[in-house]
């Protein structure tokens, strides 16, 4: 790969990896919890604790490529730095559902959908990207520069619980 | 991203945050009814309208991965517009195979596979835009301008129900 | 797509669509086996063949997004032959966990996950790609030939059982 594209990727790139390193944590914990109660059966068991770490890692796994689809996006579209900060976030909320989700007590992540706030911030970033290029090819003005600024201004605003 | 790079994908893009929007719009249909039956416990409610909709979202975010994977292909191979086209057209399918399958009456949408013509097309695309690129490797001659011209063409196929 | 573009990731795409095709199967293999048992309920249906093959298929599905991620991170910051190598590894795994999960006796395919040693070839191949940006970058030395020709060496290391 060209060393000029990697230059506008390799944030997304770590983050990613961060994502599936993740990820395969959430699988080995179910694997675990899987091994714990039978050792050899194929179906899958009834008992309590792993319906409900099994439920975390299923509902998890739903919002993965949703969220890699508009990460992505966001990323390749308006400028990396902010979409990977969002990234990172996403990923810090995910691991909070995930234990949240393991504790018997029901804290403050319950339901089935988690960081509807940054899927929606990076939404709103493809979104001013795909404006700016038809900003760009009808009009012949680029405001980049300002939108760049201005999202890394409003990504710090993700930090606010 | 280099603009020229948005010009050869922008459309894939929108049909990608198009499909973000549905999944979280189905998301939220499963929230909702999981909302409305328990509010606090972790596990699974057993009704069958609970069970109908969460099936419904999950098989359809079975398919997602696979369905992004070859749009992307195809999209990038090929040619972009047929693709895109391709997408919204899945978008449609999907959107009806959810309200059938969260309906009562067993409608024209059953069965655990939906929009098959539409990934077999994509799919298709994708064989013939690598196919294209070996000839053009190894024997010099370029078919692109035809093979788009066939596939916007084919593409109109789809809408036959 | 730019020709040099596609002269990078021409086997990456190859694999992808393999990927797709091997998806569909284990798709057309839930739908047969659900249409074998009940041709009209939505639910699903309790026999121990069906969740069987169900479970198996989901299995799959759930480590596919992750496994896509790490694919096309490895192939593109890396170098794509070792990547679409071990990729096409992964699928013979896939298939093996797959039918093994069918068969009734317990093979050497137990448990939720699998393919564990490729998904971590791939994703040292990822940060090795990643860190040599770095050094490119900040001490202008180059050692992408050198890795190129240790992952082809490495990547024949998978095939030992």
């Amino acid at each position: 790969m060209e060393l000029d594209v990697l230059e506008n990727t390799f944030l997304l790139v770590l983050v990613t990896l961060l994502s599936v390193l993740q990820n395969v944590f959430f699988a080995q914990k179910v694997e675990q919890e899987c091994k714990t109660h039978n050792a050899r059966s194929f179906l899958r068991p009834g008992t309590p604790a792993f319906e409900r770490v099994y439920c975390a890692n299923r509902n998890c796994a739903d919002a993965y490529p949703t969220f890699l689809a508009v990460f992505w996006c966001a990323g390749l579209c308006c400028s990396q730095a902010p979409a990977a900060f969002a990234g990172m976030m996403y990923l810090f909320v995910r691991q909070k559902y995930f234990v949240g989700y393991m504790g018997e007590t029901s804290q403050s992540t319950p339901g089935y959908l988690f960081g509807k706030r940054i899927i929606s911030f990076l939404f709103l970033m493809s979104m001013v990207g795909i404006f700016n290029y038809f900003l760009i090819e009808y009009y012949g003005s680029d405001y980049k520069d300002y939108i760049q600024t201005i999202t890394k201004a409003a990504s710090a605003l993700l930090l606010i619980p």
